[in-house]
């Protein structure tokens, strides 16, 4: 095993360390959902994880393995999305700062969730580069310790506590789907699938319009997102260094799906099971309406990535 | 006890009869609900429940209890709502029909939702006289038996399992509250409490723009529901013969709170807890909000009545 792999024990660890901070997801079915598919469903509730996201999962493994000394100076990063508030929130619980670089057009509604955490955002152009450059002056001027949102061992080793979870709630599952943006949710499904389950197959679902790692995978060389479209806004990143060689090699199978199946099938996660998911979360189920996964005859385990959607602006279109 | 008041056997019957075609649902707590509202609140997801509400219980309790000779006959009601829906999921699963009288400006979603489950619709104009005459049409034709909504001995005690698996599962409540409508919920809510709990307060909150139960609470005498104007679609209809005097006798107090309430509560509901409830089951929380509820120092359970709401028509302004 490579060192830029987690192994078994990082992964047990990080289940130990992280579970007074994060909640024992439910895990649940939806029996019109099974009817329509012809499968037997079982969904991961990341929506109801602190912060609304898997993304704790990862920060808190992270941010609670700094030594006092790090600690003191504070963590960063950029990000607009989940990873900032739920990296604000572990550093507030390690009572330090979170430092987040932010893009000027992120939503109100995820600059005032990083802010309720108690997040120091400072805001850049949105482009990669002055996220970057605007990161690497954060942390010049506050010596903070920089947490990657997804191409970190500690990050993966958190995001694998999720499938952990569910094969041990739910030992019956041979296939696990997950959603796929920088990898760091998928690269831990895969190993707690290699790790902790027997012949689980492990299939990523990402968007058409963001089929980054789709193209990675298949063509087995780097392929970095560029000008993703899609209204899964948690996907639209590329693989890692460190996300990609776990992908290629502890993974069945990525499919991509359309826009319009992400709408539909968050609409029925919504209207059926009776819960708030983001569009990012819809995008396996969207993969298993499309026909892209077969889920006759096994029983499979979906995570549902997060759950942070603006209620004034949502995808749904009146019929 | 009147024999018009359901007894402590029959909702125990109740609870084994609907067990094996009803949900157990879930009780969830929200961290960020009780800081907001300085309590320690425990809510009943019948949004969860079968056919999207705890209507499922009152009216598989009721046909379950049929003779074969009043099932070959079939069910009726008129009803716009989830005891619609409810009522024709249980006749299914007896083999039976349910024939639902529904008004033509019902929204296109309950008509489906009814029809998905089997229920043979009829149309009548909006108005009560309406509804019940053609009803009595329907029921002169088929031979159906009628289920009334609530106002149901049978209908009473199977609501009254809601409350009485949330006083099992969480023993430390002392504070019950449910929304009113017809009082069925509201009855059963508080016979469960009497009969299963140990000094539990019962509260109702009512919409302030259909607060007939509120008045025929405080003035002793049965005052009909004319003109409601709430959003909360499942709280509009009157009290009924039976169960406005369970609830004079059992329920500890009954609330009203404004329609801007029960949106802001609904939209808290969503967007912290990551679930879909329909604005009905907002208005306990909405009563919390307004502080017309004391939530302090005690254990209190909310029951979330249901999640039927229309995605594209929510009630949600941009802000």
């Amino acid at each position: 095993m490579s060192n830029l792999t987690p192994d078994k024990r990082s992964i047990e660890e990080a289940a130990i360390r992280i579970a007074p901070w994060i909640h024992r997801t439910p895990v649940l079915t939806c029996a019109a959902i099974n009817e329509i598919t012809g499968g037997n469903l079982f969904f991961k509730c990341e929506n109801f994880q602190k912060a609304g996201a898997f993304k704790s999962r990862g920060a808190t493994n992270a941010v609670f393995q700094l030594d006092d000394e790090t600690l003191r100076r504070g963590v960063a990063t950029h990000s607009s999305g989940n990873h900032a508030a739920a990296l604000s929130l572990a550093a507030k619980r390690k009572g330090t700062r979170a430092y987040v670089v932010m893009p000027e057009n992120s939503s109100k509604i995820k600059i005032s969730a990083v802010e309720s955490y108690g997040g120091i955002v400072t805001f850049c152009k949105p482009t990669l580069e002055a996220r970057e450059e605007t990161l690497a002056e954060v942390i010049r001027k506050t010596g903070a310790c920089e947490i990657h949102p997804y191409n970190d061992l500690r990050i993966i080793a958190g995001q694998a506590t999720a499938a952990l979870e569910m094969i041990q709630d739910i030992p019956e599952i041979t296939q696990l789907i997950a959603p796929v943006g920088g990898g760091g949710l998928l690269s831990g499904t895969a190993l707690a699938a290699e790790y902790f389950g027997t012949n689980i197959r492990v299939i990523a679902a990402e968007p058409l319009g963001a089929a980054d790692a789709w193209q990675s995978f298949t063509s087995g060389a780097f392929v970095p997102s560029v000008n993703p479209q899609t209204i899964a806004d948690g996907l639209r990143t590329s693989l890692g260094s460190v996300t990609f060689p776990i992908i290629r090699k502890f993974v069945d199978d990525i499919v991509t799906v359309s826009e319009d199946s992400i709408v539909h099938a968050m609409r029925l996660i919504w209207e059926r099971m009776k819960i708030i998911v983001e569009p990012s979360s819809a995008v396996p189920l969207a993969a298993i309406l499309e026909d892209k996964i077969n889920v006759r005859e096994v029983s499979t385990g979906i995570i549902l990535s997060g759950g942070n959607v603006d209620l004034d602006h949502l995808p749904f279109n009146p019929s």
